[in-house]
């Protein structure tokens, strides 16, 4: 059965007040759905989507290249089988695909955003989620699922939204940010904020984009969601040309591939939501923000919980995972776990894998599952 | 007793031949030694620095704010003990420090070379070494040693000059880069080049640096050295103020540290000779370079050789530097190898550490070492 591909806008005129504490008095929420909500509108799920994602998660539009950044996994047939499921996917607020970003106009000056838009957190993204699931008159998600940032998002709804979420599916995901996590986030925003065209981020009112700096925090972003086998792999130490050049053009294949990504991503890519996506990251630490509430939220879930690693991940490693099942366990919800083998890194969780799905169908059609 | 500190220099007016094919027709070499050579000329030991590294290893210079990078290591009573050895550290070729290098004038052209400097390997870095050896009347090193890039210096002279290497000390080393390793060269390279200031490495010529890349090149290059713990330990998730910023300004402390650290890196370096040295690190591979005649080179060495690594270390972890182990063992070389206990990381080779410099006492002063 095809997808029968659309974008859809929700235009929400009620105000959403952040975390900052700044209020965006209205917004609207770019997104796609799959599939056919039925009857008793409890086949719902929702895509989160991760850093550099977007609504567009499956199938192909006409002039597309590739399809959507999950279509392995979303579709006929496939572990979040459209068959069955109503599959909801949006662009995050402060995106750059549709969905009311820095790239859109400030209704309070009719200029770009640019920088000017608030920085938004997990927080602030459920409850403009929670908006969208109003909106279609979804009263319960049958899953809320995302890999990395997104696993954020979807063990987020448990916590804000405890009786909304029947299972929650939380993959290559921490309970917050190392240090070293915090770094690399940082490096990656002074290489955008050093291009001289990023003009305070208000560079697309000056018709320039900073994409050097951004093919930059690109490249590597790229490193980390790699792993040292897998870069091995498909790149080891293999020249370009048979020897070497003794000069600082592209000379081992990795070289040329991350330069070929980050080029890409720059162009394509807006750079004030790049920046955003990485506070947001940094930001999110549930622990710390409800603190003695945490337990008492916990309590109230009634949501199943699968919680995916990859052994290769070094971005987010399989004892990362391990920390949300403990508090989970902890406070005697229903975990799954599972540890999935695997040279792709961080990016694994975007692959497929035999293993990997298999748990995946049987966690989403199961009706019982835990440690 | 103190090290009666002056920086020497070596004017060598052969042409050095170059692996690249190209030719310095002179150079100089900028040099400390301490301790003092004694009649039989046969207390001599080599000290080879890593990426950023210079001369000036050991003491305080009387302005200076800091002692030379390697002071806990050598000194009166220290592991490379002044009171009985004749320590020689200089300025690689290539350098920044008074070495002839990117910052020197080009005799060809009467400018300043920029990046016009050649590039430079770890080989031709020893060759060089081999000719201040000549100047100062040393036949045979007591030992040689150095950390990281330095390590590699000292594992190629032994490959390079078999009979002149007593004994071969190489730290926190690995036999040749990663594709993961050389990514994080090339992400560095990249923010360099693509620095506003670079003006194609002649950035010198118009009265400018590029700073800001190479400041970012640090931040990156920072967070390898460092252990996920050990950045933990010293900053965690801590705050600069006491709650979140909401903006794009430091906020957390490790954020603050490798701004403070770029910046200061970006300052004082020069950004061709950082070039010049990812790209050394990145074309060492002995294995490769020397193939079927590496087994005989290794064979005619007398040297005996201590590997040590350290635990946290992820830019070149034990497993590397095992790398290194079993190539010599399987050649019946003398090999002694210690993995260190530390949350250090990389650096971890320039922290004092007591079983580390116990190792190195032992090692330094025993006449029969093995494993």
């Amino acid at each position: 059965m095809s997808l029968n591909l659309k974008t859809s806008v929700l235009k929400v005129d009620q105000p959403l007040e952040l975390k900052s504490g700044k209020v965006l008095k209205r917004y609207e929420l770019a997104y796609e759905t799959y599939g056919v909500l039925n009857n008793s509108r409890d086949n719902a799920v929702l895509i989160c989507h991760a850093l550099s994602g977007n609504q567009h998660a499956a199938g192909k539009y006409k002039d597309d290249d590739k399809p959507g950044w999950w279509d392995n996994m979303i579709g006929s047939g496939k572990p979040i089988d459209t068959d069955h499921l109503f599959v909801v996917s949006l662009n995050n607020l402060g995106g750059c695909h549709g969905s009311t970003g820095p790239k859109s106009i400030n209704p309070e000056t009719n200029k770009i955003y640019g920088s000017d838009f608030p920085i938004v957190t997990v927080e602030d993204w459920v409850n403009s989620q929670s908006k969208l699931m109003e909106s279609l008159g979804i009263a319960k998600w049958k899953f809320v699922i995302g890999g990395s940032l997104g696993g954020m998002q979807a063990f987020q709804w448990t916590l804000q939204f405890p009786d909304k979420v029947e299972k929650c599916i939380i993959i290559a995901a921490a309970p917050k940010l190392t240090a070293q996590n915090i770094a690399f986030n940082e490096v990656a925003r002074q290489a955008i904020m050093k291009d001289p065209n990023w003009h305070n981020g208000h560079y697309l009112e000056k018709n320039v984009i900073p994409n050097q700096g951004l093919a930059l925090a690109r490249m590597l972003g790229h490193i980390t969601y790699l792993s040292d086998d897998s870069m091995k792999e498909k790149f080891g130490r293999d020249l370009q040309k048979q020897k070497l050049n003794f000069n600082f053009d592209v000379e081992f294949q990795i070289e040329s591939y991350l330069r070929y990504q980050g080029e890409k991503f720059g162009n394509s890519f807006d750079a004030n939501t790049y920046l955003l996506m990485t506070k947001s990251l940094d930001y999110f630490d549930p622990i710390k923000d409800f603190g003695d509430d945490l337990n008492t939220r916990l309590s109230k879930t009634c949501s199943k919980y699968l919680i995916i690693s990859f052994t290769s991940d070094w971005r987010f490693p399989p004892s990362r995972s391990k920390e949300i099942m403990k508090l989970l366990i902890h406070n005697n919800k229903n975990v799954s776990y599972s540890e999935i083998d695997s040279s792709g890194g961080h990016d694994a969780f975007l692959m497929e894998n035999e293993d990997y799905f298999e748990i995946m169908r049987n966690f989403i059609s199961g009706d019982n599952n835990g440690v």
